[in-house]
This record gives structure tokens, sequence and C-alpha cells, in this order.
């Protein structure tokens, strides 16, 4: 078995993807099924057994020599589990082991989503040559994962650079995860759509009601929708700021459906990031979008599988 | 030359010391003299040259092998400086480069207070063995260090940790740094003395208008005066929360003047703590107070000089 491939997998709440993986970065075959994810434990566990059987069929497999997997979180590491907040039959389920199992007992490692975007845009987007990053995912949430040192930081439980959860307003809205303020009440598309309908703004006729409608108001200079995206940037800005004085950070790399709202979202970003990021160490910190695209999720899984192998490719 | 000692140097705003360190941390010789905090670079240097000249006078100098530098901060490890807040004369003070002079070119590592407090409390403190652990200091400023993966994570400038200056209230009061609603603008002492006082405290007549008062009044039922620690309580627990959130954390170590107040604050702090660290990864995090006394941040010092020797002693 000549080792020279990973096999990575990308567990989210739409789709389960597969991929054959080179230390180049290459994909070699790809396979993605929907996710069932309000069917049966049974049902995604079978799902799981479909792509890792077609990339077991191919002519590549004998030369993978572990299995990395991102999934959406969170995810437990040590344990070898998952219990994607958007997958509810999956509670505690083992993944891992479900995988070495069809995998004909290849090492698995396992981290959460937001982690292996990390690992992608160190490998091979945005944040590459980096020494100290924070990579996000601003969607319909907010999610994240941190390179330190020149390598990711998982964290035991893989779980780390969760910034979505994060609160920047101990006093302010309660979030679905138990605390208050999170970055994610405020910042993520959905809430962004929500506070603009709140304060007044409504979709034009070829609009929907959507962070993207309100980004699209917002650049035809809307200040309702301005003001939606100046808060969500002031949220980012707090929570970003925050986290490089606590790890040191050079770059932060923002992706997601709202960051492809562009300046909408960056240039308040900006400006907002010069008023928190005020210590010394702190104020070069750069920004910028991130670089890789669909198939971020599953490099940086590979990238987590080559590192089982004792290959630090990111 | 034996190298089983370094010479350890802690520069504060009240006090400069050093001591001789072994590499099971017992102090062989150990020197201070009182900051001379408003005076000249130069005045501030000669200070610095008698400290450490004083142990090189002593019979065990040949055995040194190395430096470390704990200071009062921002400092940074990658020029070589340091920018003390609280002495003015020292704006990118080339500190390395001084005591290296001083000491016969020995190698010399340069970290902030807050991770050197992080390091003396996982060499010897309530950290020992612990992976991840987050040491913090509340006094009259707010500070804190990192041990991330079994080792001190100072980061590249050597002031990674600096929880006093994350925001948790974004919309909050101004901070000196520049920033808004800082954890030190809510939970330093001075801050929940000025809290308690606007909020209509008065001290007794053998307590004075600081935060170890407020502690008094608190621990005999005043209302305003619990709600001063309630609301310092809040502000630190999610400021930890944040912390485990992003890097995965499985103690919380606190010392400093005003965790002397004990369940004054402790009691509020766990229990704000369950309502801000709710991820499943981060629910089972310890709370403690540090074990470490007055020599901690010597003893960090001289950690972070035996890591220069490649003895990973915390």
């Amino acid at each position: 078995m000549p080792n020279d491939l990973v096999a990575a997998l990308d567990i989210g709440g739409t789709k389960i993807a597969g991929a054959l993986v080179d230390s180049g970065g290459g994909l070699l075959a790809r396979v993605q099924r929907p996710t069932p994810a309000q069917e049966s434990a049974e049902r995604l566990r079978a799902t799981v057994d479909e792509v890792v059987g077609e990339l077991a069929a191919t002519a590549h497999w004998h030369r993978v020599g572990a299995v990395g997997i991102g999934s959406a979180g969170p995810v437990d590491a040590k344990a070898g589990t998952v219990s994607p907040v958007n997958i509810p039959a999956w509670r505690d389920h083992p993944l891992i082991a479900d995988v070495r199992a069809r995998a004909g007992g290849l090492p698995v490692s396992l981290i959460g989503d937001g982690p292996a975007i990390a690992a992608a845009e160190h490998w091979q987007g945005a944040a590459k040559g980096r020494t100290d990053a924070l990579c996000m995912v601003v969607s319909t949430g907010v999610g994240g994962g941190l390179i330190l040192g020149g390598a990711l930081h998982s964290g035991p439980t893989g779980n780390a650079g969760h910034i979505g959860h994060i609160s920047v307003d101990m006093d302010g809205d309660p979030c679905p995860c138990g605390s208050r303020g999170c970055v994610e009440t405020i910042a993520s598309g959905t809430n962004i759509a929500r506070r603009a309908l709140e304060s007044g703004w409504r979709p034009g006729p070829d609009q929907d009601a959507t962070a993207a409608g309100v980004a699209a108001s917002a650049r035809a200079g809307d200040p309702v929708a301005r003001a939606a995206f100046g808060r969500a940037a002031r949220a980012l800005a707090a929570a970003i700021a925050a986290t490089a004085a606590l790890v040191e950070l050079d770059i932060a790399v923002i992706g997601g459906g709202v960051a492809r709202a562009g300046e909408v979202l960056f240039a308040p970003l900006r400006a907002e990031l010069e008023r928190y990021a005020t210590l010394p160490y702190i104020r070069h910190l750069e920004l910028t979008p991130a670089a890789t695209g669909t198939d971020a999720g599953l490099i940086g899984a590979a990238a987590a599988g080559w590192r089982l192998l004792g290959e630090r490719v990111a």
C-alpha cells in the first residue's frame, strides 16, 4: 500500500461528499449524496457507507493510507462521535467506528467543519503560508477554525475556533445555544435579514427576504440595509479582535454566503476592526475574503487525514 | 557551564525582581528593586542592570544557561522590546539587547506578564498537569495567558491570552485601550469599585473605596455591592466561555487581588459560567483559584528561560 492518497469525507446538513486526495491537494475521485438529514441514524449511516463504498470501488483505493472526516458540529474527536445540530438523528453517533469499519480498518481522523475550512484555506487558500490565522464562514450560521504556529489548532475535541458562539454582547439576545449575544445572533445571514425586516426593510420585487436581498439594497444605498450589515460587521470585528487578542493572529479570512456580499460587508468590517483591534500586537491584522471553493470541506478533511500519516500539508 | 540554572526577571510597574531558578522551580537567589516607573529610560535600565548584576555576582552565575524575562505589556518578543502601559519612559525599549549585554551574551527570552503567570500556574500551580488552560489575573487590571496542547502559547509577540481586552459588550463603555466594553472596563478591581460607588455604595468606617471594600460589603449582604461583583462575574464568564469556545480549555485559573474576594466572586462566576459556557465541548470547564504566590512572575519567566534550553518545564 503506497499510502500516497487519503480519503476525505465532508458531512454536512445538505450533502455528504467524499473524495480521494493526493498530497498536493488534487482530487482523484469525488462522490456526493444528499444528506437524509431528517431521517434515521441507520439511513444516514447507509448514505455514508455508500459514499465510502463508491470511493473504495475505485482503482485508486489500495493507495489510500488514512481517512479524514470534517463534519458539521459539534463533534467529539476524543470519543469519535458526532452530534450535528442540523442532523437530529445523530447524537453521539460513533462516526469514526462506522467509517473505520467500512474503510477496512484504516486510521480515521475527525474534525469539525470550521477547523476543516481553516485547514483548507491554510493549505490552498487565502491563509497559505501564514502562521497564525482565523478562518471564518459567515452564512446561515457563523463558524470558524484556527491556524496557530503554522498548524491547524482543532483542539482536543475537534471544535476549536467556533467564533459564532462567543458572546460580544453579554446582555444581548438569547442564542439557541443557550448563551446570549453570540456573534451568530447578530452576524449570520438569517439574523442580518431578520434585523433588517424588523427595522422596516422590505425586499424589492426581484429580491428575497434574505441577507443577499439586504446586501442588494445596501449596495443601492438603503440606510436600513446598510445599518443591518453595519451591526453584523461590528459583531464580527469585536469577535475577530477578541480572537487576535487571545491567540495572536496575522490574518482573518472570511468566506460563506454573507461574505459574498463583498464591500457591503468588508468596508464596514475594516472600519469596525480599526475600532476594536487597538492593542499594538493586533493592529496589523489583515482581513481577506476566503479563496477556496465548494470543495473546501473535503480539502480540509483531507489535510487532517494527511496529518494522521505524519504529513503536515496544512 | 553546566546550564542547570536559568536567570529570571519579572519587570512590573511597582517592582523589578530577579532570581536564579533550577529546573525543579527552586529559587537559589532572589533580588528586588522598586521600579522607578515614572523616571527616565536610563534610570530604568540602570535598575535592571543592578538586578542582573547582583545575580551575576552570586557564586551560582556560571551555571546559568539562559535568561527568561516576564514583563508588563505590551511586549514585542519578535523585536525584543517592551512598551509597558504603566512605565511611560519605555516605548519600544530594547530590553532583550540590554539584558543580553549585561548577562554576558546568554540567550534571552521575553514574554508578557500574563503568559508568565500562566507558565507559573502550569509548572507549579493550579494548572499543573493540565493540557489546555486559561490563567487569569483579576486585579487593578485584567490579564491572562494560555496553555494549549500542554505548552505555553504566548504567541509570536509574547502577548497571547490578553483576555482583559476582549470586548464582551461591543456597545459598552470606552476602554483606555481604544476599544469598547473590554472585560477590564467591567471586571477590574478599579471598575468594580467605580460601579459600586456610582450605584450608591459607600465604604464603611473601616473600609476603603476599593474592590476589597466592595467585597466586604457584599459578604455582609449589601445588594449594591453584590450587584457590582455579579456584573464583573458575568463579564468574566462571557470572556472565559469565549476563550473556551475558541481554543478549547479544560480549566480556567483565576488569581489576583479581586479573586481573593473568594466566594463573593467565585459563586456568581460559577453561576454565570453555566449560562455562557453552553456548547457541549466547553460545559465541563473547571474554574479554580490560582495557587502560585508572589513569585509567580519569576517562576513563569524562568519557565520560558528553560524553554530556550530545550527543557519544557511548563
